[in-house]
């Protein structure tokens, strides 16, 4: 575990949003428009609470980024590490907001202006907007400039996080070492007569022992809750003789982990050895198909041909991985019809699983960062199925 | 304190599905479009994260409610207490949800159909859209039905969550008085010589100890940050001769509290008991504004003229409230130019404040709900200046 890695800086900020605006101007958009949530605190370290109350940061190439926040949040924005790197903009109650940010987007009316553009008031342009934008804030912008139009930002800028950097990485690695450790330390604790809702609160405790400052999910899917991906932890008292999905992480400095692994509560049955063998050997298929040029599909396929070879093609019922960064779950997607390649610097998860209605379920997961000539593993504990009690 | 209130049921959720879709048949529109959040939560009880994966709740008069939900989360929604009020209608990855969503929309097409609509496949109705679904929903949607038209849920039918019934007013008497719980334990700790986020971590605990389960916000300003109406706290250490706003809330039971009372440590000047009187004395006013038939701006008016006549108009630089319920913030709002009138069951905070820059603040707020014939504050603790170590 390494200490706690240097903050971001107002330049570090600065520098993404510059990249933004650039690659936005690249794919034909007239500027971005970033809403609270990861965007935001992507490009500016700020992180307000989501309310109906409009934050908006503003980015065009060739001009100066501007936030619109509200009065009464100024502050805060201004505390933020980004906030040396653009202006704030702020708006009282009873002000109209939408009225702000749209004369920020005028072809001539430019940063000054509140006249929604030049003389003629009319706003053409194509503009990226947050995937999380509330609808709310876009229907307004729509009525305001109902020439200008509109595009979800990860269908205009897919990748525009995707790609990490040193210092991004180093902060996933650690993320991926703290969610790792504790793996270790839960397969320690008793499985077999507590129920999963109690080595789910072991496992958060754990997350936030190792570092973690936020948990977004704990699951613990035991014998046939097993066999619904998606299941949470419930009142289930876990068995002898289950098999049990851990799939846990949350944000730690800032950034993603997210881990599986699949124990077996004493010693498994053969069927249950194999599931597992056939999934392990899926997971290491789509790792080994990790490399720049390779594409997103490559390592759905990669892994998904070792499964349904086997036989259980039909019970690997959800895409191989997503993205990971500043939040849990992100572009790209590792599933059939994405044709983005793979670039040096990409972090996803590889989590291939097989589902048994009624039965059990098998799912095993690795962080994995593109490499210059390959991929590298940010969980490290062993995928060989661990026997707990 | 009351004991767990009885759960909502399936037919409670019928009927507030159904009453949205005739409040929306009544306004014109021909649907309502329910994202993740309170809105969802208010009609079905089911709390799903929000991801990029849609689920999206269609309500349309004379149709039944069709939740459209991914496929590994269906079983989740099935699990939800207004399921049963409701058809699931599931999408796997690789499928195009908004196809099935809009499909719903069709006026001919109904339920069964997923063609988009008649023959012709033209929609053209006008629906209602959570405030806060997503750009990327709202945006495929507006591509995938373009003779379609859009409205922000709290245009169109901005008190559709406003006026409570009796067991809602019931939870939201219970968080109020979880909430007054915390403050006559927090008041009884020392201030001085502790950091602001002590007192909130003492806060937050309280407020989970009396039941809530979830904190939305624990604001502990002290001294000049008090001059701050959205400071939180931070590593100030506080200070004999502080005046030190609290303001704190979140869940209980699925419904909001939200209060604020500012105290003194050790003995106040003779400004600061000013300041307090005069604040004190406009929410005062602003409560007994509280009855059928008065407007939301009425409430604000009553309340600033206190503020104003006493000299301080200009350091309110608010408004006066917000609608509580499943969320601790929403319509309505009792601001300048909200002529909506008020309704038996509405429930709000009355919340004036006075910030002198670089100085102190004071900030006194309670939950009210509106009665037959006037107001009944579900906050009681004393509004006079509470002296603390």
């Amino acid at each position: 575990m390494t200490g706690t890695p240097a903050a971001f800086t107002a330049g570090d900020y600065e520098a993404r949003m510059r990249r933004a605006a650039e690659a936005a101007a690249d794919a034909g958009l007239d500027g971005v428009l970033v809403a609270p949530g990861p965007d935001l605190v992507w490009m500016t370290g700020y992180r307000p609470v989501e309310t109906e109350r409009l934050t908006l940061l503003v980015l065009r190439a060739g001009h100066d980024p501007v936030l619109v926040v509200p009065a009464l949040e100024a502050p805060d924005a201004a505390k933020a590490a980004g906030a040396p790197a653009l202006t704030l903009r702020d708006w009282t109650d009873g002000m109209d907001p939408i009225e702000t940010a749209a004369s920020l987007l005028g072809h001539e009316g430019g940063l000054g202006s509140r006249s929604g553009g030049g003389p003629g008031g009319r706003v053409e342009g194509r503009f990226g907007v947050s995937d999380n934008a509330w609808a709310l804030h876009l229907l307004g912008l729509q009525q305001r400039l109902p020439d200008a139009r509109y595009v979800a930002l990860t269908e205009a800028l897919p990748m525009l996080r995707a790609v990490k950097d040193a210092a991004e990485l180093e902060r996933l690695a650690a993320a991926g070492a703290a969610a790792d450790a504790t793996f270790e330390e839960i397969r320690k604790v008793p499985f077999a007569g507590r129920k999963e809702t109690d080595v789910a609160a072991d496992i958060a405790d754990l997350l936030r022992q190792f570092g973690h400052s936020q948990v977004d999910f704990t699951i613990v899917a035991s014998g046939p809750n097993a066999a619904n991906p998606h299941h949470e932890a419930e009142d289930r008292v876990i068995e002898r003789g289950d098999m049990v999905v851990l799939d846990f992480g949350g944000l730690k400095e800032g950034y993603g982990s997210d881990t599986s692994r699949t124990v077996h509560v004493g010693e498994p049955d053969d069927e249950e050895r194999k599931v597992h063998d056939i999934v392990r050997a899926a997971q290491e298929a789509g790792f080994r198909a990790v490399r720049p040029g390779a594409t997103c599909q490559d390592v759905d396929r990669a892994a998904r041909a070792v499964i349904t070879d086997a036989g259980y093609g039909e019970y690997f019922i959800h895409r191989t991985g997503h993205g990971i960064g500043v939040t849990t779950h992100e572009p790209p997607y590792m599933i059939e019809g994405e044709e983005q390649p793979l670039v040096p610097g990409m972090c996803f998860s590889v989590e291939p699983g097989v589902y048994l209605p009624g039965r059990f379920g098998v799912r095993i997961e690795d962080i994995v960062t593109v490499t210059e000539d390959g991929g590298r593993r940010l969980n490290t504990t062993s995928r060989e199925m661990v026997i707990v009690d």
